[in-house]
């Protein structure tokens, strides 16, 4: 099945767009092994899912035994469930291929971000795998995104649908910014947003969710991490962040079917 | 002492502003082991180099033992030549961190790549550390920077030279674009450029070089990976990797004390 059938599939199942970003921090952790912490983080949230992602900056900085709690943390994800790497790699044809198939061969994500500074020829080898998702860096949740994402994000997208041909392309949006998201689903509106930065971050769900949804009623994957992995610092962090899940897929499921569109902002 | 001291040092040694990309292709290399393979190569072109350039990617596609492949390349690099770390990362806060921590701590580079797509944000991190190089990417040396680059390389190049508050900020410049070189070196007077593309990629040493050389004649980091690692396929690979290092390095050196600069291209 490729990336976007079993994203649905896993949304309809769990009823759910909600995915939650597997980002250890060590200082944050109650459980000091990243993988059991991970693992007990899954069990408790993957029926609530419809996707987790995980960044790989934070198992990159713990070294070798990163690599294996990122490893392991992979196969403790149920099958049916979409892993998306957060890598935002970005290199040219060579390189590239080499972190498309770290990403989908040896590590077997589903999916994964790409950063398209460097263009077409550098994200041609994430999209020579038409059944895996690629979502490049458009639109960021952070304050450094002004730098110089304003003067390229819609050519960003432009392009990003060109290149779709497989309909595997998404895109990055920050909750942060929903005016851009309301922009780019006008420009796109078949493709599917990978939405971060509710939460920790500031976004706010109301007009991400309302901005961001297809005509479907889907197309995002709203991203949440620390306010659900360190809902609680003690040892009922499992159960305190599934309660968080829930509320939170409960939320995006309101906002998604409502009728009407927020006032524009 | 900080990156700029130690690659002066080594480029002043050595005479020389070559860089070597010890760039792994499995299906070019003539010793199967891809340490064994990089610490005879780093043996034959030490003396003729002012630095090594890792590309992570190639590392990264090797899983677990390719991590390892690095970490034991990077102790075979004697201790006075710095090793730039060539990932091209770019991410927020926690995740940049990670990164620059991995980078610069885990792994030990003296510089490294970042792409600039998310700001200033992605970039403090790796800032943090003022006695490492941080090399910008700017303008690049393949077609796909045609696709987004020219609407912001020159905005990436005035806020490096903003960021740069303790001389270590670097960009990178691809020599497939020499007019682009010449401009920059207007902009960043004292910036050191790493210039990739010469060789295998089609950039000309020439142009490259007196256009990108500073008024002291260097500033610049010419990287070369290809046409030196993989000179021959046979066993002879060593010895005549070092019969290019020392033709290009001495090229690099009669171009940049020519008196003299190209007619605009």
């Amino acid at each position: 099945m490729d990336f976007e059938g079993k994203l649905l599939a896993a949304a309809e199942k769990n009823r759910s767009l909600l995915c939650i970003g597997l980002d250890p921090y060590p200082e944050l952790m109650p459980v000091k092994d990243v993988f059991l912490f991970n693992r007990r983080i899954i069990e408790a949230t993957c029926d609530l899912v419809c996707a987790y992602k995980l960044n790989l900056g934070f198992y990159e900085a713990l070294g070798p035994s990163g690599w294996r709690a990122l490893k392991k943390t992979l196969s403790a994800i149920p099958g049916e469930i979409p892993a998306i790497g957060d890598g935002k790699r970005g290199d040219i044809g060579v390189a590239s291929r080499a972190y498309a198939r770290a990403l989908f061969e040896e590590l077997g994500f589903d999916a994964a971000t790409v950063n398209p500074y460097m263009g077409f020829d550098s994200v041609a080898p994430f999209l020579d795998y038409p059944s895996r998702g690629i979502f490049l860096l458009c639109r960021t949740s952070n304050p450094g995104a002004a730098d110089f994402q304003p003067f390229i994000f819609e050519k960003v997208a432009l392009k990003a649908r060109e290149w779709n041909r497989c309909g595997n392309v998404g895109l990055v949006v920050g909750a942060t910014l929903p005016q851009d998201i309301k922009y780019l689903r006008g420009l796109c509106p078949e493709m599917w947003f990978l939405i971060p930065g509710v939460g920790a971050q500031g976004g706010e769900l109301g007009p991400a969710v309302d901005y961001g949804r297809n005509a479907r009623g889907d197309g995002i994957i709203i991203n949440v991490s620390r306010a659900v992995l360190y809902a609680s610092k003690g040892k009922d962090f499992a159960v305190r962040a599934r309660e968080v899940a829930l509320r939170l897929r409960d939320e995006i499921n309101r906002l998604r079917n409502k009728a009407g569109r927020y006032p524009p902002a």
